[in-house]
């Protein structure tokens, strides 16, 4: 499975405004979030980005796209109709080719170099030869914010599932019943990561299931292989409430300005209470 | 001196994109910058705001503007010649009277409510009837992101200053010579605040100096008495680097998420190494 294009949806109320908010990367650079998940996205394999946006904000992320523009095609989503049909819209885009796939409203923090995230997920995909979804084992409080998989470890391979099921955001008796994954610490469930290898197959299941991700990634699961790996890094979702704060601040404590951020964070623990 | 109007500045380079980030306020709710900004100055005495910007954002600060949006004029900077000209751009705004101006760029953090430092300040000019400028003690090492006044401690009056002299971004041989304040912890000068109730002649002599505004702010101490308050808040300068990381963290920790927040960085220390 040779995958060279990516699908990168920003068209959710939810978060639309996210992908304009400023962030530090670890080596100290000011950028918008979009640039940084550009600059991860398009260090490797990936040739082309359709960056999927709500119908009034194409010129603004087509100046975002600042040295990438060239390569990242503005696809608009005309009606506000969920995260499925916003994958839905890259139909044309992907042209029937397997495609990668990330979330705009996340921060993907990594020791790896920019890249080193896409290349790893598309080169297990095309060893494998299948779907293959990024995880993250999450604490089940965290249930609510997350599509989760259940599955099963393969053999001698670390962090590697075979997926059997998907849940949207699922309660804490649904995960349990359907999501526990044997190995795990207890408690904990594989939520997506919100970095895919897909193949074309999802986005006719797209258009025929209603749109809804999960459902399509289920179905991907019942019609074959379909993988599940974690990735040396943490997600950190922006829309979250404290989501960019918490983000930045993992970012910051794990670069070049860790000293700096937490000589500040001292001081401001001196200075405010509760 | 009674005050009405207020001029907000958001058309320098640097800080354009800054009230567009995110906040959320010490009792939890999510905004834009400039949103808490105008939450702050226009709850109490001022009626109406002239936000100055640069020409290609008008729309987006129209939206921005939000719920105030009947008590905002627009005005736009049409070239980009510095602070001083954008305070200017407001001449025909404010129209010969007094007025309260603060910049976009900073966020204000107290424990009054939403407008109360903006009516503190307001009525201090109208009380000591002349010019009033909010400082804050700042350590030399920040002298370089400030104006900074000079001047003389008022007997029997707490935090407030009779100004003698302004110099923006002075050095600390500069700062040493003309600056120092008797009474200010050592090595700490009164930085520029952000917020400050001008009277009509600062446009005057803005537009016959060349439009830098610490010269106008000199000019003024010239000409009569011009005063220097200390104000029961902090101010976080969100241009800086980490600066809305730093002033979000001071907002957080002050206000009702503490605990909240706290806890992830806890969390976020163990999972992060340097």
């Amino acid at each position: 499975m040779k995958v060279r294009k990516a699908v990168v949806t920003a068209a959710g109320r939810r978060q639309r405004g996210i992908p304009l908010q400023t962030i530090i990367d670890r080596d100290g650079v000011e950028k918008p979030v979009l640039r940084a998940l550009l600059d991860e996205v398009l260090t490797g394999p990936i040739e082309e980005v359709g960056l999927v946006v709500a119908p009034s904000d194409e010129a603004t992320y087509q100046e975002l796209a600042g040295e990438h523009r060239e390569r990242v095609r503005i696809l608009v989503q005309t009606e506000a109709r969920g995260y499925g049909d916003a994958i839905a819209c890259a139909r044309d885009f992907t042209a029937g080719e397997p495609f990668f796939h990330c979330v705009s409203d996340h921060l993907f923090v990594s020791t790896l170099a920019p890249g080193g995230l896409t290349k790893q997920l598309v080169e297990l995909a095309a060893s494998e030869d299948c779907a293959v979804s990024a995880v993250q084992a999450t604490p089940e409080r965290f249930l609510t914010n997350f599509g989760a998989v259940g599955g099963q470890r393969l053999s001698g391979r670390d962090g590697l599932y075979r997926i059997q099921s998907v849940l949207e955001k699922p309660t804490p008796t649904e995960a349990e019943q359907h999501l526990v994954v044997p190995g795990l610490r207890a408690g904990h469930y594989l939520c997506f990561f919100g970095m895919h290898v897909l193949p074309p197959s999802v986005m006719e299941i797209l258009s025929s299931n209603g749109q809804n991700f999960a459902e399509a990634s289920a179905e991907l699961a019942r019609r074959g292989t379909y993988l599940a790996a974690e990735l040396p890094a943490r997600r950190y979702d922006l829309g979250l409430r404290y989501g960019l704060l918490t983000a930045q601040m993992a970012v910051a404590l794990a670069g070049r300005d860790r000293e700096d951020v937490l000589a500040r964070l001292v001081e401001l623990l001196a200075v405010t209470r509760g």
